[in-house]
């Protein structure tokens, strides 16, 4: 395994300039209610709204100055997209990005903002793959895969480094699972940084992640349904041995639980978290038995969320 | 008028132990959209979800003993409810909150959380007034009036000395008017620790204020329509003398440019506010030329809403 300590430090000092450090939040409430000392880590805070611009900024400052020059590519409809079109526009490049025809405006605006130029193709993986293949032939931009790449993963590393910096002494971590870049970081930050466990959370309607680590290779969900639409792909080769490794469990929530504890959040502590946020607490409220009476850190990873949809999951 | 520097600095230290230093957020996104800075002071955060602790919290902590004893009493169907019940609990007296009967179930569980005793009433002020005065005879208790008491005013000031206090050099700072505690409040803070001038922001459909402002006697609103619903009460003869010396102007917007202001706040800031709160930004973002270039602080008053709400305003 390639991520060493000192990988994340420098992924760290290189991304800075380009972050926020997000704040570490607590809630009287919240703790009552797990019986646990829950600290968020929250990145819904964070610039574009979301984590990926961690990994993405760390992968597009380690490519060589020519190579940078004929731009960024890849193919996203989420908070990765966001994460690219900003690292071009911070340096001074162009992104191309892939989005499925049938992206929401408000994610397509989001990214058309930031200034990036839009590809849209059909939605699935083939035709994302092979437009971005010769969107990349064409301009000789280089891609940056979502979570599996090294570069990413030490970008998101520097996640629960923060955290761990902040309030030291966790006993767990816990992050939410998709491809797996958020929670590879994570748990080689807890692994290198602190003497924390790492749980992961996943919903249930795209439980590939909790199938996988049982059986020991990457599996496909067995059905993919879940409001958490940051979480919807399966793990990486790269990603998954990290996790087989270093992870402790993985956890599964339903939607009901998921918007439960969203709501919670909106309520309790004003904030605004996106339902892949959501899954960690709700794991954490879930299994009060794993985490009562630990210091908990939890990641709540985005804050990007159609407003349109609040009034069906808080009706 | 009797609210001195000296009095706003000793509430401050009475009531710290109660109460949060509330954050104050900045968004590079919103003062592209102003064309001013904004320094937002968060009372969203605040204990109990809004400003209204501070006032309640300051007044009961001046009471006698013996008088504290006997209990609190209010009528309020909000933020002001919270607080005193809240305030009781801490203090370890009893709370007699007067709601009217139609209150949403959602304040009246809030308040019930607190040990608060509910009396329920007719919903119109003279039903409010005689069951909280039967109240006051039977039980001894403290009538803590919502805003339009010295030290209730006082408490509500503290606010504004935070941000000062944080944020030197502000030019202006804007909040929100409903009966006035939290203006008057303001006004007199900036002008003790500060050369800033305060602007009123109040909702088009709750103009009692803006009219009597004008005419320099506490007026009716003609209309009350408004989903700002922490802003319906008109001033009081304690709030409105203060409010005439020391506020440069009232800023009204109606309830579509407040539904705009609180959106990009949820999707740009990621943070839960009320109506009530995102009628401050509202006036700004109306208003360009008034505040152009400058310092602008913005109080954020609370984070109380009904999320069943949030669908029809974000549809």
């Amino acid at each position: 395994m390639s991520i060493s300590k000192e990988s994340i430090q420098e992924a760290h000092e290189r991304i800075k300039p380009f972050i926020h450090q997000t704040p570490v939040l607590t809630s009287a409430t919240l703790n009552n209610f797990s019986g646990a000392e829950l600290f968020f880590k929250c990145e819904n805070f964070q610039k574009i709204g979301a984590f990926k611009i961690r990994g993405g900024m760390n992968a597009s400052l380690s490519l060589p100055k020519d190579q940078l020059q004929n731009g960024l590519a890849t193919h996203s409809s989420g908070n990765h997209a966001q994460a690219i079109a900003y690292a071009a526009r911070e340096l001074k490049t162009k992104a191309f990005i892939v989005m499925p025809e049938n992206s929401p405006q408000v994610k397509v605006d989001a990214v058309r903002g930031y200034g990036a130029e839009i590809t849209f193709c059909e939605n699935n993986q083939q035709a994302r793959e092979a437009t971005l293949q010769s969107i990349v032939e064409k301009t000789g931009a280089a891609f940056i895969h979502p979570y599996n790449d090294e570069r990413v993963i030490t970008g998101q590393a520097t996640c629960a480094k923060e955290l761990l910096e902040k309030i030291p002494g966790l006993d767990t971590i816990v992050a939410p699972v998709g491809g797996g870049g958020l929670l590879s970081g994570t748990s080689l930050s807890a692994h290198y940084f602190s003497s924390a466990k790492v749980y992961a959370a996943e919903p249930e309607g795209a439980a590939d992640a909790v199938l996988s680590f049982r059986s020991g290779k990457i599996e496909t969900a067995p059905f993919v349904k879940t409001i958490a639409d940051g979480l919807l792909t399966k793990l990486g080769d790269k990603t998954f041995p990290i996790i087989q490794q270093y992870v402790t469990d993985i956890l599964t929530v339903n939607d009901t639980e998921i918007i439960a504890a969203m709501k919670l959040v909106y309520e309790r502590m004003k904030i605004v978290i996106e339902p892949s946020s959501a899954v960690t607490l709700a794991a954490v409220l879930k299994n009060k038995d794993v985490f009562a009476g630990k210091k908990v850190g939890i990641i709540f990873s985005g804050g990007n969320v159609d407003l349109k949809k609040l009034g069906e999951w808080f009706s």
